[in-house]
């Protein structure tokens, strides 16, 4: 480790002067300035960051915990943010949680230990214990992205993933399905929630009792879960299915290609979020989008905006999805082509056309 | 923030004696240390752990520069590495490069100031000035993933992208394939270099001399760039292409749907990396597969081993890839389906069956 008397040595100039220069004291001449830094650079001299944060309190740094990196959408999430933050000079360490929220805790102890500025989360429940008491001693601002914490005002970047599944929804009314299914993750999270609420609405708009049957909340993505659900549905001979996340969508695309059932054709298919994956199979896949970048984005800006004090009260931004139809999402076919082991129900309010 | 005085005061003992308590000196009653901890939760109190590092000089912390988390393999890499060092009791530090090399240079600028006790490195080029800078001042244990770098004598956990390669155009070749195209990334990457390598060692094996013509070394793996690439190719009259990596093999899925290219009937497909997406596209693609969960558990644990001090010379491990056959690759089509621009030339040595 190269110390400061070493730079002052080369700099021949007294290590309180070498001090004075790096810590951008007022009293300090151009010329000095000018060889205390040619010979810190010589000698690739690092300060000590640590002391120095010590002093100064602030670190330039921001922590964010991802739930999952593995999942796409972070990859969009965190260079949003990560190109605002820069613009800003601020540095962003990442964690990764596993989808566990004792990690997830533990990695919130970290940062904070670390003296971050700043802490965006991306958590995995909105109902962790481990995860509130972690929060209870955090002293930096926060940003939550889509999530609410009841009891915890912090500012959040929120989806609303209503609309999104609601225009949907309305267009497979349009073409003329009555029976549709929605596979979501778990109801603790604001996120199924919000597509279960879309999901009703759109429904009731077209005049047709929503099914609760077929609303499937699943406690994992894994094809095995995704597969026995899609079953399920295809028993209950929905003619279309929503998929409420890319890993959903992702194992549901692999369920129905094992059992032969072809999107669009056989059964129609919308799948929340839009990953390469669903343009690139044959037919693509209509999608709900969100703009990951954008809320990666607008939570840098909250936080430098909180960071840089005078704002009241938690800032809450919501930001819209869209529905893009694709081709997998056609009319009904005349009849199912799945073995109907149960009789088609009757289906109230059943006004719209049917091709 | 909570005070060591305050602790003190709860526990009705000496501020001294929270210090032992929370330092684990071997001085202190079981009485003390179970009231100094009891009085410590309750007020949330939380160790100044940068003063705390600065004593001890460990911070039980790896840092882990990944150049893009939007790259799907990292998911699996810093999954197997995060599960192996928090058994060792570590946690992970990340940080994203976007693949650019000044953030890269940065960022481990950044994790070495937080004094982390190693680093895993995920580099972007072997040719960045700015990391070899970056590097120089760099105090602690570093880990190469699957990069070398000149001059630089660091642990690294390398895939050997050669072996899989290899296996994929011997295949290729034994099927019937006479004019294969290989998509490779930057030749400033030893994976590039290596599936070249592979390539051109098993168009010899089957005494087929290599076609320089037929490799194309992409500067990005955007739809526009590979799907130039992939029309110089087919207007080559190749039967068959191997895509270096999962970028390109997913760009090329999507040129070759543009240009209503069937993978496997029309033209045979291999590509490097192994994504639910290739599994699920219709044929499905046959692939080169690199396990990368076990390289990021190879890189923990030769971090850890190097902790742990004892170890002399650069540790090298080399991980094998596998090529997985599917129903992308199959025997090429009696005539080329598609408009030949170009007469085909005339392949030496070719002494292999063809269907």
């Amino acid at each position: 480790m190269i110390k400061i008397k070493e730079v002052a040595q080369l700099a021949r100039v007294a290590p309180s002067s070498v001090s004075r220069v790096l810590n951008d004291h007022p009293d300090v001449s151009p010329e000095m300035k000018e060889r205390v830094l040619r010979a810190a650079e010589q000698l690739g001299y690092q300060p000590n960051f640590l002391a120095q944060s010590l002093r100064t309190g602030a670190t330039r740094t921001v922590g964010f915990v991802v739930r999952d990196i593995s999942i796409p959408m972070f990859g969009g999430i965190v260079k949003g943010a990560e190109q605002e933050l820069e613009s800003y000079g601020y540095s962003v360490l990442l964690t990764n949680s596993l989808q566990n929220s004792a990690l997830e805790a533990k990695h919130i102890s970290v940062l904070c230990q670390r003296r971050v500025d700043g802490l965006i989360l991306s958590l995995q429940s909105e109902a962790s214990a481990e995860t509130f008491k972690a929060l209870d001693n955090v002293q930096v601002p926060v940003v939550l992205l889509d999530r609410e914490l009841i009891g915890l005002p912090a500012d959040a970047v929120l989806f609303d993933h209503a609309s999104g599944v609601q225009e949907a929804v309305a267009d497979l009314v349009d073409l003329g399905h009555r029976r549709i299914g929605l596979l979501v993750g778990s109801s603790r999270t604001r996120a199924s929630r919000d597509r279960i609420r879309g999901f009703m609405a759109a429904c009731e708009g077209a005049g047709t009792s929503a099914n609760w049957d077929s609303i499937v909340e699943l406690p994992t993505a894994t094809l095995e879960v995704v597969g026995q659900a899609t079953a399920s549905l295809l028993g209950q001979a929905v003619t279309a299915i929503v998929a409420g996340d890319a890993q959903i969508g992702t194992a549901l695309l692999g369920a129905m290609k094992e059992r032969k059932v072809q999107p669009g054709r056989d059964v129609s298919l919308v799948i929340c979020d839009d990953l390469e994956l669903f343009r690139l199979v044959d037919p693509a896949v209509s999608v709900v989008y969100r703009d990951a970048e954008q809320m990666g984005a607008v939570a840098a800006r909250i936080l430098m905006k909180r960071l840089s004090g005078g704002v009241a009260g938690p800032i809450r931004e919501i930001l819209r999805t869209n529905y893009v139809a694709r081709g997998s999402t056609m009319p009904p076919p005349e009849t199912s082509v799945l073995p109907q082991g149960r009789a088609l129900r009757a289906v109230t309010g059943s006004s719209g056309k049917r091709s």
